[in-house]
């Protein structure tokens, strides 16, 4: 199989300590090590502790380790939703969100705009949601949402929770976290991890809303209830066997970028993002599928390249590079690229070359 | 960290094979590959033939990937019970499972004998539940449920759907998959594999049951309901993003146990087996904790070691053997031997003569 180096959006291209990460691991016993041993909670404290100091973490949240983010959100509505939830909607993973709420039975709402709109200024809410979710980075289409415009929605809705899918942006987005509720990420993106994991944090008022449901009568879910994650995160454990491997991965990774520093990496992140987006902006070809700056996500780069797309792909993949489709609908006339912290700037570089040379 | 040879019953040793299948999986690229791509279909297909032809699944049979045992545990109940299930319960695993239809909000029944007991004859259901799920094999106390005894509850309960945990035994039972509705394991266990996969068996009886449901408004979940793993299932893809490289490296293994032939892993399961509880039988200071040797479980055996507990692992660990800690209040008075096929007969062979030295 011809290798490239991966721009798609996730699963991306490894980080590039991974495979050295996994040696070790197999030298040390990892992927058959017991999930109730005294050196899986060791694992489980490691990589926990190392998250809340890479993201800034409050002491009040909790980090949980769940399937994928698709099951994060199942349990987010199961856990943290009566009746009403209330989603942003502008992208494919933004409505798979909303539509899992309808599928547990629930009755959400939502605001809605086309791919590549968002949502600058919130929305006006005239109900009282239990929930408001929001996709931070909308991996379909592009577009972000400004942290301001997220804080504003937790002023304006104080009881509500505000649950925030970073699913490929973390760690690059600075939250102030106690402006938010939830939040949540995929490993196989910025992380640059072999999928398998999603990564869930939840704060005091998300434990106290699963528990008032659950005084109710109403089900919320099994193992993966939060007051089971709660109990078992307390003794640095998983309800169930959990994807041992991946969590030992993570722990590692995060340790390798509390190295390089979290700062470092938010601002190469920029740079890369700055010199894609101004190439996009001068190519006679090519342009960026996103065009309020403002929502411009930093992580995942959307490059409307219409009839090009396929003499773009060939292009790059002839450099060695591999840019990710179109989603959905724009298959044929998108490409998207990751812009992860696996992504160095050399590699930024030579795409942002080799998309100039293509120039009619 | 000093390493020994893995008698725990999961996660337990890998498999031999599992380190050179990871080494070509990054060399091929597999941990970051998308799961939307050609080549991911292809592994699914690869994994999914090769189970179909090593359990000799009958076509009606679907296979999903599933995050764990212990998430299968719930999506059977959302998706095949609306109200009553009957559950055999003679462990903590199949209480567990018990447990979850009451936090779903069904009403399940039980049939339930002590740790160590079983069913040898199953059991009179005076109720007619929609769904009987047994424990083929209990991996906290190491009884097995006679195949004949679940086909019996077939024959007695044609109308109801028949659930079968044999996350600690498969591939070792020959099921007669036509007597049975479904059928669930976890690849950590006799596998060999790193945890973090769980494979979920259901025929056309499942699908039909979990679309009656859904019709009459019942909430069968969302991502891993059965429509949905099943509209996936027949591009050979998965909702979510799932763990690619633990579906890929589960393959590899299945092909691994074809090359071997499922009928010598049966056979040396036997033989190991045997020798082991013929030792337990004679040694003067340790017994076999299931009496009724129709009941032995042939994967998982546990040993009654009471006072000698502590000492028995001490000295397996001195010849690098590392037994599983009984489950529970038996921790400290019993020894769990997982027999799966990586553990060969030389091991079992070196175990067996390693317990006889203890003596008084």
């Amino acid at each position: 199989m011809s290798q490239h180096f991966n721009f798609t959006p996730g699963p991306s291209q490894l980080y590039f300590t991974v495979e050295d990460h996994m040696r070790t691991a197999f030298r040390e016993g990892i992927p058959s090590l017991s999930h109730r041993s005294k050196k899986f909670d060791a694992i489980y404290r490691e990589t926990t502790e190392g998250l809340r100091e890479l993201l800034n973490l409050p002491g009040g949240y909790q980090i949980f380790f769940i399937g994928s983010a698709t099951e994060i959100w199942e349990r987010i509505i199961q856990n943290l939703v009566e009746d009403r939830s209330y989603h942003f909607v502008n992208g494919s993973f933004s409505k798979r969100f909303f539509e899992i709420a309808q599928q547990l039975g629930k009755h959400p709402q939502k605001a809605e705009v086309a791919f590549g709109q968002g949502f600058p200024e919130g929305a006006d809410i005239t109900s009282n949601p239990e929930l408001i979710a929001v996709t931070q980075n909308e991996t379909s289409t592009g577009v972000s949402m400004p942290l301001e415009a997220i804080y504003k929605l937790k002023a304006q809705h104080p009881d509500a929770l505000l649950a925030v899918d970073a699913v490929s942006s973390l760690p690059y987005p600075d939250f102030d976290y106690t402006k938010l509720d939830t939040v949540f990420f995929s490993v196989q993106k910025a992380f640059g991890l072999p999928a398998g994991l999603g990564v869930w944090l939840v704060n005091e008022k998300c434990i106290a809303k699963a528990d008032q449901l659950l005084s109710k009568g109403i089900s919320i879910g099994s193992y993966h209830n939060i007051p089971s994650l709660y109990t078992h995160a307390q003794k640095f454990q998983t309800p169930e066997t959990p994807n041992v491997l991946g969590i030992y991965l993570l722990g590692k990774v995060v340790q390798d970028f509390l190295r390089r520093g979290v700062n470092i990496i938010r601002k190469e992140t920029e740079y890369k993002a700055a010199i894609l987006y101004q190439e996009l902006e001068r190519h006679p070809l090519l342009s960026a599928f996103v065009k309020d700056k403002a929502l411009q996500s930093k992580t995942v780069i959307v490059a409307d390249c219409g009839a090009h797309t396929e003499r773009v792909i060939q292009h790059l993949q002839s450099k060695g590079m591999q840019p990710g489709d179109g989603y959905g609908s724009f298959k044929k006339t998108q490409l998207r690229f990751a812009n992860f912290p696996t992504h160095a700037k050399e590699q930024f570089e030579l795409l942002v070359d080799s998309l100039n040379e293509i120039r009619d």
